[in-house]
């Protein structure tokens, strides 16, 4: 099974390189390959997904990202920014399916900005359409403003749009997601005002019918930003589109306060994915081996189970990473009085001794 | 002064006559014309927005709002919802600029599912972009999908845009509102993704040249929800588009957990406004005499001070609100062990002596 490693900038390197540590301690034959992408893609070779890395993560059967963007390349012309680098793996590997959990770990309680009452517990699971909507929607652009009060004047526009097969297939993914957990699915739209997401809506009711025995509730995206402040643990499994994806899962990943706990996966329709940490590339920190590799570690396990069909190495991964919680250890970003702080090699050394 | 009083429905009829009465207090002339919206308008002339509503919101000085929406409107064609009201008086009215502050009183820090460290003191001014952005951009509907590998099938699509100008205009609210304030203003977009976005950022950077005072800076969408969460007092005015700002602004004023608190403004270009509560018509509550009228009390508080020109009669206004706080008195929705439980009109009662 052959794995494309692509650390990435930033933190990524380091954080990638315990995940690596901990797969090749597994006892498993995994053939893993490392390509440069974003920053260190343009670096390379001028572009933030090169051919090379693009053609090695299409021919592997998964994978690894760690993450990408440095402010060095805040100037560079749009298509040759790192972020552009993962839209672009998104989009040429089909990878429509982002699952992104939202867990607490118990012995991170105090880590969240909110009440542990409220968050003691939090499981969520948001499932986000990750290759249609207003992220690729033609046409888009600046051009003259053709009608109007502002007409004649420049303007920038972009289309939201989603087809009935990609909301069905994604609906699929995320009921079935629902079925394997509390069975219970709120998809998120904003129905009252867009016709793409009053479509949505219907289209969701539809493939329902073939779910019966999951539980589903529409929530318009304003009400559903509240709801994930006041009562999150009410949610289950969470659907909808990519752009209120984007917020809703960085807003429910804060709510644990340990975002450097979160792994995330982007399947494609044959469960091929790419597998990343939730949190981004924090260049303040990259190179003083203090940042947290375990949601790429986490992102790893998550690979053996959707892609690599290793359910029990998935396991045995998660049971690791809850042990070196349970020792006490904790890298900077979730060490509080009483607990061990240690660094990025010294985290992803004491998951390997638990595994 | 001519004010249009919409109470809407659910509890908008109630918490609206507290507010009507606060109003009369104060010893000034107005003259106050009554009329339906939302549901109400329906059922009185089979339109969410009747005619003689609009003209005579289009007519008045200012408008008093208070809550539109029922479930049992539900199954109405869109055009005939409730909410379709608002959104075609904020069309109608060229009402672009609205305000939600999120501020938490220091009598209701233990409402929020935050910690007090991180919300105590909250007081944070969201401005909304309010009549432009994919809630009005046209072409928008269901059609066949004509590229891509869902070609030919049904697709629903929305059209985002924002021309210079109306940019412009937003951003000077907002440089404008930050001056009198902690004059920092972040502009929230994702210009990583979209165009209509780094056309935004460019043009409010642009705009920033004349607001020297002003500390500017630029955030993505998903990393705003994010430090909504993790140090929302860190924000002073956020300025960003109408949907984001739908997104954003009911997650600011989650975080005070007190969102029977909030009042609103939208304004036009002369400062003419319509005045609202950030809350929404809670249905399962109406006629009970129990929602708290403090939103729209407050809302008819910043009419005065935006609208009407009458600084002093917001302020005694909002120093009654403070006082009835201070003695103790909570509708259900902020009470706590040791205070006094009040309902709707006791509430607006006690303002009223405490004016
Ligand atoms: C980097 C950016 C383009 C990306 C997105 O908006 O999808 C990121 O925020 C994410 O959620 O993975
Ligand atoms: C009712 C709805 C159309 C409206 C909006 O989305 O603007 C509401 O959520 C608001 O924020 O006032």
């Amino acid at each position: 099974m052959k794995i494309a490693i692509l650390p990435g900038d930033g933190i990524g390197p380091e954080i990638v390189t315990q995940a690596v540590k901990v797969l090749n301690a597994l006892g498993e034959q995994f053939e893993l390959e490392t390509a440069p992408v974003g920053g260190a893609g343009y670096e390379a070779s001028g572009h933030p997904l090169p051919d090379a890395t693009l053609q090695l993560a299409k021919d592997a059967d998964a994978v690894l990202f760690g993450a990408v963007g440095d402010w060095k390349y805040d100037t560079l012309d749009r298509p040759l920014r790192p972020e552009q680098a993962i839209l672009g793996l998104r989009k040429n590997l089909g990878l429509f399916g982002n699952l992104r959990p939202a867990i607490l770990y118990p012995e991170l309680a105090n880590a969240s900005t909110l009440k542990p009452e409220i968050v003691s517990g939090l499981d969520i699971l948001i499932v986000r359409e990750l290759t249609g909507d207003i992220y690729f929607g033609q046409p888009r652009g600046v051009r003259e403003c053709p009608d109007g009060p502002f007409k004649g004047q420049r303007e920038g526009f972009d289309t939201m749009r989603y087809a009935e097969g990609e909301i069905r297939r994604i609906a699929h993914v995320a009921f079935q997601a629902a079925q394997k957990r509390d069975k219970r699915l709120t998809s998120v739209d904003k129905a009252n005002v867009l016709e793409t997401f009053q479509f949505w809506k219907d289209i969701v009711t539809d493939v329902h019918k073939e779910y019966p025995d999951v539980a589903l509730d529409h929530m318009y995206v304003d009400n559903a930003a509240m709801q994930l402040v006041r009562a999150p643990k009410k949610f289950d499994v969470i659907v909808t589109g990519n752009m209120f994806g984007d917020i809703l899962s960085d807003a429910a990943a804060m709510l644990t306060g340990s975002i450097g706990m979160l792994p995330s996966a982007s399947l494609d329709a044959n469960n091929k994915g790419l597998y990343e940490p939730s949190h981004g590339s924090a260049p303040d920190i990259a190179g003083k081996g203090i940042a947290n590799p375990l949601a790429t570690i986490l992102s790893a396990a998550m690979m053996l189970r959707f892609s690599l069909n290793k359910e029990e190495q998935a396991d045995r991964i998660e049971n690791a990473v809850k042990k070196v919680l349970a020792q006490g250890l904790r890298t900077a970003d979730i060490y509080e009085a009483g607990t061990t702080k240690v660094g990025t090699e010294e985290m992803g050394n004491a998951v390997v001794k638990a595994l």
